[in-house]
């Protein structure tokens, strides 16, 4: 069983691959990277080559079998930050420590990008993952997936061959790929059944996983997904708590989930959150203008606005905040999650 | 003794003045109004033409003797909205409660734009408000300044003048037409001496003011300013705290201020804040990209990232958080008032 | 038969009417003004201020029967302006002169921006003012259109009474405004029949008008019309010739008819143009990233590229090229029609 | 002596080495390569990783001896593509063929970049490489320069180290970058003295450069230097003409420089122009409002509407148009070379 640890780091740039000196440090071996997790500069949208230069960076020195999660947008105070998953030995100690598994789907047709196939592939490799993990739905604390977006090339090459893509603008072709994603997460798990996955997918109901980060990015074909859940069996250093922010001012969710890992006087790795501008135009009643902005995108807004929140509460601003949270919590809101060291672990 | 109420409402679009009709419902007339302060939704930088459409429609219905201020920028959770100071009936009650008065400069020419002269003329009417106030340096709990900044086409009337204005570079010459402002109020408090001031001013030393909120644009010439502080003689409604965020994570500062809120029972009316991109390139040893962002100006970065925390910690977006601190408050960081009615005011 | 001259001036900022001042000096009084139409400097896209700070300063000077449109953008080497058009004497001299007139819609409801009924309200001004004016499909140079958009707003107040927009995204509701008006000047004009609008429209077929130019705001609620032509009565001192780009490099079309100009000796008034992205993310074979830009409207731009032709080309910058072309020339193109003073005329 | 060819294609993103490709079917081997000149689609600014991954990508494939230089930002028409420059075997023929080398300078440390001992090393390479050319200064068509930029860990090391920068702001040190580089180009070729240079560095002259074109970057902290000319001896297949644009509407000069090359009977192979906003904030009298837009960069602005008027008269849209030409041409214009293949030539 992987139990696993997180090394974590703020880089310099997109392609500062110097985290990886600290796995020798730790006692690791690069063999022992399940995933490489982290948060690049760029702006988080369709011509993000942040995202890819971080990419090509890491591809060069991370094992084939580790994947790689990088989100664009580290706006306001947010910190660029690499974080490895690495596999560690459980020791004795209590159960209930962290594991994580990776796996891949196929490459995703751009056709078939933001609609049902997408939808079941993802939900296929959550479930083998969790399957792997001996992981129940109720012991998942986090399912990040990265999935591909369209391009105006992917795009026209779709209309070339008299195929309509699930939408011609690219910009939102990222929030339909998250969405299929995130209702595959919720599939996978079991949160819903299939008619309602289906459903939410049309837009006709409003179906949403407690647990799923999605990020989409031009610098991949398939869907990568990384399942982190508490293990009944399993020792190892770390912890997590999760909840859902019902709305981007929710801190009272994230003061409580605070209070647990300080109850448990844990010591915070990483937090992991997702964020979005409500759909509905308003905030409590109040309007918000992300989505009338034109010169700013709604995910950039979103992001620094919650990063701010977290990054605040924390005292921390090297956190994962990834923005756009279709099916991911409910609208307007998103999942967040604390991985914390347990007291007395290294 | 000018005692003030405040009436709040959100904004549907910068020349929404539907918040007037509010006055005759609370008792109050025209004339009653002090100030307008409101946030609008344009990028708070140069060309925001919402600030310019805010001053055009409050300026056909508001008094001669009212200033506006319109700061503009509400990015990620924050609501546009507007605000009246206006002056009430002080009944009987306790004495400490909040007064305001409002001033302005002459017109300031745009070659001493950022320079001593606003410095000057800033510090004169902040020290004549708070004699008029009865106000002592202790008492005051803000000093709000809307001040101008230098377009293209000043920059190039003084150019054609063959004087050198303060900067050639329009979105910089508003950080130093804030920080000229700022060091105003901090002299014309008493906060610093005249020397500190000016070799501050020289970027030879770092001072600033723990109570200023300096926000400048294209829609005015002169400075306007507005004094608010706790009489030792008034009674009214309401009361405020203020404090000093050290950085753009300092959530303990805000928590402590809303403890102090909770231990009066005092109820929210108004938030208000500064905040800016560490010009260290870093929040706490972490590297943040506020200021190599070439797509998003830094003070919608810090804006959007101090109104996240803020919002969410006080739960409400409609709140007035200004970007670029230049003198206000330590690097990094910015003042911070928050505005109560206290328990049993109507 | 209103015979008409241009007044063009470039502008100090959106609320600069002091244009109105030329007016007496060239023998006209304010009844004399059909429209005002006006490139002001914001960012033409769902949250510019420009515009609506500019309708706020006109509509309060200008006779309630002459119409404005504003056109928000002057990316690059664009500058601002504002042009009236006026009614003039038609003295003695050759007939062909230019004629215009001006109507609107009734107000779009917010389920109707985008849609048919729309397309069938312009369609009916359009033929209207061309009965009015005496003129043919062929006399026709321009018809300008300037047409509502959906705020988030708008949006939500069409879900919460249960229909479905045309769009939800704000920035896209400007296209397909765009599109349902030039696709209603088409069918008004007799470009195409009400068969071709409507499947084109739908986005079956491919139809679009030679001589539309739309954009739209959120300054306005009903769509305003103005209908430009050489009449073959009316003697005055204006005439047009116009043109269709078929791609945003095609300067041929525009040096062909700088050439007609030029062989008639007139001296250019104003150029009207519109522009656009290539959808297909490619011109003449080599992709643009204009469409991937998630930084950058592509609006933004189309209008900073193709004004940078005409302008370059024409030797002025305030020329009045528009963003979006949606039914307005062959995808990727537009119209541009070119006014001129001919020789001898004062 | 090399001549020199250029091998030019559109790329579909930074990483897009297949160019490469055709080195051998035109007869080349790696060898060959002198140099890579690409435009990618970033925003030409500082968070500019477009750039920094194309840097990555080519730098893993082309020999140590050849240079590369990325301007980022293609605005509006503009393709991102990429140019080999390889030497080439020169046969039988005319003399007076294009002839290149390259050459760089020592790493540039932050606190000289845009001060005179940039200036002095740029100008000390340029020497050298006319000379190993053989080229007189009125044989000179082209001199790229890439030159390092400071970004905020930079600014802030030198602060720590108390040394203040030639500026903090880290868009304005890529114009001080281009403008000390352009200023060495100038004083290398001997278009102005050592007095005139420095005077004009520090503000108090107007020395420019009608060749110079200086792109600045984040992905390198030396200057790359590319002397393109005409050689007295070589013979080749490559000729060019150059012009100085006197500013962005000045297609006349464009049109002159194009009817040289069709009484040549040439076929364009390139073009390459250098962009700015006139820092006057007018263009010809008309206001211009590139420099108070603080939503996008002043350079992109200009990239886009000079991008638009050199792609819709040259009828290509892959061309090398760079932004900020400080000392690059006079304020508000630039150098413009084109580059063709001479009659017969294969």
């Amino acid at each position: 069983m992987p139990t696993i640890d997180v090394i974590k780091a703020v880089t310099s740039g997109p392609n500062d691959v110097s985290l990886l000196k600290q796995l020798a440090d730790r006692g690791h071996s690069l063999l022992d990277v399940i995933a490489l997790v982290a948060k690049t500069e760029g702006n988080g949208c369709v011509n993000d080559f942040s995202r890819t230069l971080a990419a090509v960076a890491w591809g060069q020195v991370l094992p084939e079998s580790a994947i790689t999660i990088f989100s664009g947008g580290t706006e306001g105070v947010l910190s660029p930050h690499a974080a490895l998953l690495v596999a560690t030995n459980d020791g004795p100690g209590p159960t209930g420590a962290l594991v994580a598994a990776v796996g891949r789907t196929a490459p995703i047709p751009s056709e078939q990008v933001g609609r049902y196939p997408q939808l079941a592939a993802v939900a296929s490799v959550v479930e083998e993952l969790c399957a792997e993990l001996q992981l129940t739905r109720d012991d998942v604390h986090l399912v990040l997936v990265k999935c591909p977006l369209l391009t105006s090339e992917q795009v026209h090459h779709c209309l070339a061959a008299e195929i309509e893509p699930a939408t011609r603008d690219t910009y939102t072709s990222m929030a339909l790929s998250r969405g299929a994603s995130a209702l595959g997460v919720a599939l996978g798990l079991g949160e819903c059944g299939e008619d309602d996955a289906v459903a939410t997918l049309r837009g006709e109901r409003r179906t949403w996983s407690s647990v799923a980060s999605v990020s989409s990015g031009a610098e991949l074909q398939d869907c990568k997904v990384l399942v982190v859940g508490a293990s009944a069996t399993a020792t190892g250093p770390l912890r997590a708590v999760h909840g859902v922010m019902r709305d981007a001012l929710d801190s009272e969710t994230v003061l409580d989930l605070l209070g647990q890992v300080a109850a448990a006087d844990g010591q915070i790795v990483q937090v992991l959150a997702k964020a979005e501008a409500d759909p509905s135009g308003q905030i409590r009643g109040r309007r918000h203008t992300m989505l009338t902005d034109s010169d700013l995108s709604a995910t950039r807004h979103a992001r620094a606005a919650v990063g701010g929140l977290l990054a605040g509460l924390v005292g921390d601003s090297a956190i994962y905040v990834s923005g756009g949270a279709e099916h991911q919590g409910p609208p307007g809101g998103g999942p967040v999650t604390i991985v914390y060291r347990q007291a007395g672990a290294v």
